[in-house]
């Protein structure tokens, strides 16, 4: 059996009792550790905790090796553990459908990822619209195609989450040609770089989907005993000192109920602001005002 | 302190190993018990599980005495165990704000909830728009707000999960006229019924949002030993015993990813008459074809 089992956000313990007392009995553990990190927890800190060895599975393991994971699994019961939910990334659809090839038969142990926990910030998970990632820009590299889907939502008053970059294990350019197997060090995207590649393609692709005034909230190593929530406007984001990862940044849509104003307000540095903000950004994207209905004059 | 405290979604032991270790030490444990139900466990089990006593709290607790619950919690520590994540009903926000203005502070410790783990149907939370709620229609009510909704993501080609009624401790109508506290039965929404009323709905609205033909995914039981998921087109899903409750019930947008076909077709009955479903989708709410690039012509 292969049991995919969530750890969640940030602690040791923030693995299941169910997903513990499965890891203990597992003749293997793997720990996915290259699409995400626990925030106060590392190999070693796990291994001393579930009192067991766990094996790294980097991204040539899980899906160049996937085969070496699931040697025997068949018989033998085998743990893939994976930051947050297990059926968060592509790559673990990957490794279910070859083990289905196999004849391996799989059980998930679910935990909290950032698609759920995020509503931590005071905005309703029903008023999302689709998830979207943000990556590094390089010189020469500025992908934008994330500025369309914020556009659909904000188009349709829908708050977006920005899953922030991360690279981890990455080589650069010059090594990867040269077939060196060097790696460069771990970087987490700040909520400040973010905020500036956003004004960046606001300001190339000019369609108002957002702008320095749009509001906008800062939720950094979410779940964590490091937790901050920030909210405010795009532009106070460029400047705010989010410190160490992993980060995540919510661009509201223009329709926010009261009760989600009340309650992210709380976590503004410039309330009057934000609250003047949120005003404004209703008047955006606003819908075409309905006809009467026809017995509108009746009484 | 208060702690806000996910419990999963069907076993005692679905609670994380941090969770558990506050529930052991708090001085009062309060049971969120209205708007879900952990699908193999009981106030019982669970005052077994933990050691220790636990006070259910109704609808009437939460709403109209949210200061009984917090009562001295600025000194005390007091847990709110909620089925899922804390942070998926508007309700809990409520206790939040209250808890703020009592200068009473909180702690959240997550957990999955269906919003993020409806990724084990296989189709990627990445191309989830937002989520809807499908509520029970009597005779002279039935709300069609949700139709709105689907077809906003459909049109964008993203999937749609659909969360059905619950209905636990509901008074019937005569019994809240005459202020007796007789409370029904509880009922859960069921795949065929939830079928049945989108395409009543589709029939009456006509804006050929979905259909008979369209791709969906039945998820029954998510989480729990006796979870299933079923894939194929919504007049199937009429027909299908979908068993003991919860469900869930998921439309998919009509842009599929093939990784997401070769998995979903997997829970089909008919998978030959899915993959054709799928197929002719895509071809709905088809957009423009963009002229060719200037230079497409170069070389």
């Amino acid at each position: 059996m292969l049991y995919l089992i969530g750890l969640g956000l940030s602690h040791e313990t923030d693995i299941t009792v169910r997903g513990l007392e499965v890891v203990k009995q597992c003749k293997r553990v793997y720990l996915e550790a290259y699409t995400s990190i626990l925030m106060t927890a590392d190999k070693e800190s796990l291994e001393k905790f579930y009192g067991r060895e766990v094996i790294l599975a980097d991204r040539e393991l899980v899906e160049s090796g996937s085969d070496t994971i699931l040697e025997n699994a068949q018989e033998d019961d085998v743990a893939f553990l994976v930051v947050g939910d297990p059926f968060g990334a592509t790559t673990h659809t990957d490794l279910v459908l070859r083990a289905r090839e196999l004849g391996i038969k799989y059980t998930t142990i679910h935990n909290a990822s950032v698609m759920n926990a995020v509503g931590a910030c005071g905005l309703q998970l029903y008023n999302f619209g689709q998830t979207v990632s943000l990556v590094f820009f390089t010189d020469n590299w500025k992908p934008d195609s994330f500025y369309d889907k914020v556009l659909e939502n904000r188009k349709l008053g829908l708050h977006t989450l920005l899953l922030l970059d991360i690279k981890v294990k990455e080589q650069s350019i010059e090594n990867m040609a040269r077939g060196r197997l060097i790696y460069e060090p771990p970087r987490y995207m700040s909520i400040e770089t973010a905020a500036s590649q956003l004004l960046e393609i606001e300001e190339i692709r000019g369609e108002n989907c957002y702008g320095p005034n749009t509001p906008c909230i800062a939720v950094s190593r979410l779940g964590s005993p490091a937790q901050t929530i920030r909210s405010g406007v795009l532009e106070e984001m460029v400047e705010y000192e989010s410190g160490a990862p992993l980060h995540s940044l919510v661009i509201l849509g223009n329709q926010v109920h009261d009760l989600e104003t009340d309650f992210i307000v709380e976590f503004a540095e410039n309330k009057d602001r934000l609250r003047a903000a949120i005003k404004e950004d209703a008047q955006n994207f606003a819908k075409p005002v309905p006809p009467p209905p026809e017995d509108d004059f009746s009484d």
